[in-house]
């Protein structure tokens, strides 16, 4: 009989060895999308797949199974958020959720991930949604056979989305989407009936591409994400990977013709990056130096991206670069920019949008996605739904398909319950940011500084550094002492709206 | 009882398997020498060690033995070179050797391994051999009792040569270095002792770093190389690699002062490049569609970067683009041009050395290392032995340890073995490119009006497309009718010297 200490060690040996392959798929997969030679595409599909596969096997051998036992019958672990509980605790979740997966299924829902990704490139390019539907259905319907062997839960939807969002339900997501919906279809109709108008043509004119890299790379600096542990690159789709304890890689894309996007998406990715570089590397490879959930994955980009990136006290600091960058924003005052970098106005695509209409746009896929996989709503009626929410939400009709229901490719991938974690990070960060306000005096004036060290302390000690301890809305309760409220999002966007255009 | 065909399938796919493994572990590589951050290389080592082991267990596996002993015992496999017969024989060959090896010495000869290249980059720098000596004298005898594993053999340096060359032998390599020694050392005094001399000079001065890249993908372009099949980029020591059937990467790197380094250095791993893409696609993973040996892929590189790319008639296509790219060479003529490139001079560094001193500098190595393995010199002696050689082959004496026995990573990496193939590859090179002058006629006038392309098929039809059905020396017997001779390289040698020195 191997003591508890030879037990934990077997443990933390076996979980390190899983997550050496799985990071090496994350190598794979960054290359895939940056370096990879036009025709090497299905060798590459091969190998993700070998390395899935291998990982599947490892987390549900016998011998990882007799280890966790063997913790399990050894007494008390200790306190909960003590490392032996939570790594014991995590292990068993993630060996449970692999177990009750048919190797055949995972096997099948990689698979049929990649035909319908490949469906889905040109069905979008043709907007062409009947010829996308077929596979899509399919891909539906290994969603409903998993969540069924991953079961049973109060909803279906419930053992997908804990896949991205441990613990959280989709009774719990409604609750706090249903208490978000009302007042922003209220605030964007608001701002559009507006006499003020906002100042969004101001981040669009000549942005050179070299001198976009130097501010981005500039702002990534100030702000903590470190170079020695980390790289940013180009990708068609902009994306934030962690290829190991000390190789956090962020890419994006430029557009010459507006600011916003490689700064704000920089500035997205640089807040997973921060989260990821932050994780203690101590623990690397186990449940206690990895992150919570993608939604509080979620919440450290938007912090970055909105709560810091868009606000008044840094463009205070970086106005100056950005003028030294871009000689055509010589002219730009603080106020301008501020309004011009805050423009909210309905737009039909998703990653495009605005900090206010973006959770609308996730709003309608939750809704959406939960009723594909009951089967209340077939996929044929699919993009009738859509529209029909669009300009529900929104007030906008999609021209076609391909700028409504094929632009994201989540579902094809088989990412049913991806969506809400966008929109639950926009809220844990609110909450977030509303306290670290409180807690580290006037942050505004430190950031109007260029002092972002303070904020960064704040959340690797209250957030990065307990990796799984605690499940998210623990997490956000322990840091914030209140549960998860739809409030501070709905103040902080309210006083934006307020400030850009006075309603 | 399973039928034939049943077991040649499974063979086929569980090399393929183990394949895909071996090239996920060149991905990283590549990644770490091109893309790592600076302090992600502790685990990226972790990840190499594991999936190396990991190939390993594969290859020694009950199951692939099973297999490969059902094939053996159904009967006759066929002519010898026909699919069946080439991948049970080479499959039986990598299974024994691996058998032969305990996974503790190859756990031990790669933790070595990485430790000794880290000694060597440190003593290297300061130029202090006895730092670097216990650890390349733990690394010697690491691999004398790999060779005892492996054996026996005549010699014990034939297990080990077996492992880049397999079938070759030392004595089968000293003989013809025997034949090459004296002449070579001869032909070096003569050029030394010519009244005319070279014209190197023409290849240093202004060669800005982006019109050699530019030049250097246009020959590749042309010579053949698939860029939607591969990559060109820089890293700090140029090679080639094979990340899978559709994706081969050079790199280079750049010196703005001398134009040779990265042209002929872009020029010999196209040709390593050339080789791999055109392996058959078809076979990938198995031996009918793997290289035959490290000499004959250094036989393909050598080809493309002496006996093409420093021929005159291929500079005279090349030179108006040279002259296009760097405005200080519009006055140079084909012929100046041409000496300069060939421009013969003993040095001290193997990699910088030109085509004809180049041997010398191998067969030091190949006559060292050999002493070494048995313990007949002592690794303390190394360095006296070395510059003695130095001085009676290429009459020069290295002032320090970093320019004489320190350059090469080769005996830290543990690489003992290796260094022999160099000069294969070049006496394969000379002996293949005669054969291909007789078969295709005029090849020179091609080369002159930049057609490439009969070259290239010539390759692919005799060498590329067999795989490994035949060992080096059959196939060179195959391919040009006659055995392995000194004779071809020394008359290409001396017919350039003729040209260039008038000796």
């Amino acid at each position: 009989m191997p003591t508890r200490e030879k037990s934990y060690a077997a443990l933390l040996a076996e979980l390190r060895e899983i997550s050496l392959l799985s990071y090496t798929g994350q190598v794979l997969s960054w290359d895939e999308q940056t370096q990879l030679p036009r025709k090497a595409a299905d060798f590459r599909g091969d190998q993700l797949s070998l390395l899935a596969r291998l990982a599947h096997e490892r987390l549900t051998s016998d011998r990882l199974s007799d280890t966790l036992g063997a913790l399990e019958s050894s007494g008390s672990l200790g306190a909960e958020d003590s490392d032996l509980a939570v790594n014991v605790r995590q292990a068993r979740r993630s060996v449970n959720r692999a177990k009750k997966m048919p190797s055949d299924l995972v096997a099948e829902l990689a698979r049929v991930g990649v035909v319908a990704q490949q469906a889905w490139v040109q069905a979008r390019k043709a907007s062409d949604f009947p010829s996308f539907a077929p596979v899509l259905e399919q891909m539906f319907g290994l969603k409903r056979q998993q969540a069924a062997c991953l079961g049973p839960t109060a909803h279906p939807y419930d053992a997908l989305l804990d896949e991205y969002e441990p613990d959280e339900t989709a009774l719990g997501v409604s609750a706090v989407f249903e208490s978000l919906r009302a007042p922003l279809v209220d605030l964007v109709g608001r701002i559009a009936g507006s006499a003020r108008k906002g100042r969004g043509e101001l981040v669009t004119g000549d942005y050179p591409r070299a001198a976009q890299e130097a501010l981005a790379r500039e702002a990534l600096v100030a702000i903590g994400f470190d170079f020695d542990r980390g790289r940013l690159d180009v990708s068609a789709h902009p994306f934030c990977t962690h290829l190991g304890p000390s190789d956090t890689r962020i890419t994006t894309r430029y557009n010459e013709r507006r600011f916003n996007d490689a700064f704000f998406g920089v500035m997205h990715e640089a807040g997973h990056g921060l989260y990821q570089q932050g994780l203690p590397t101590e623990h690397f490879g186990t449940p206690c130096g990895d992150h919570v959930s993608m939604g509080i994955h979620e919440s450290q980009s938007r912090l970055w991206e909105n709560f810091v990136g868009r606000r008044r006290s840094f463009w205070i600091h970086f106005l100056p670069r950005l003028q030294a960058a871009f000689p055509g924003t010589r002219g730009v005052s603080v106020d301008d920019w501020y309004r011009a970098v805050n423009h909210v106005e309905p737009s039909l695509i998703r990653v495009e949008a605005d900090e206010t209409t973006y959770n609308l746009h996730v709003l309608l896929r939750f809704e959406l996605e939960k009723e594909l996989l009951t089967g209340n709503l077939a996929v044929r009626d699919l993009p009738g739904a859509w529209n029909a929410k669009m300009k529900a939400y929104l007030g906008l009709t999609p021209p076609d398909d391909a700028r409504g229901v094929l632009q994201d490719i989540h579902w094809a991938f088989g990412g049913v319950g991806y969506f809400p974690t966008y929109t639950l990070g926009n809220l844990y960060a609110a909450q977030f940011f509303e306290q670290a306000q409180a807690d580290l005096g006037d942050l505004d004036a430190a950031l109007a500084r260029g002092e972002f060290a303070p904020l960064l302390g704040w959340l690797r000690d209250r957030i990065h550094s307990r990796g799984q301890r605690y499940t998210a809305r623990a997490l956000v309760e322990r840091v914030t002492g209140r549960p998860l409220s739809a409030k501070p999002l709905l103040a902080h966007l309210e006083r934006k709206a307020s400030e850009v255009y006075g309603v």
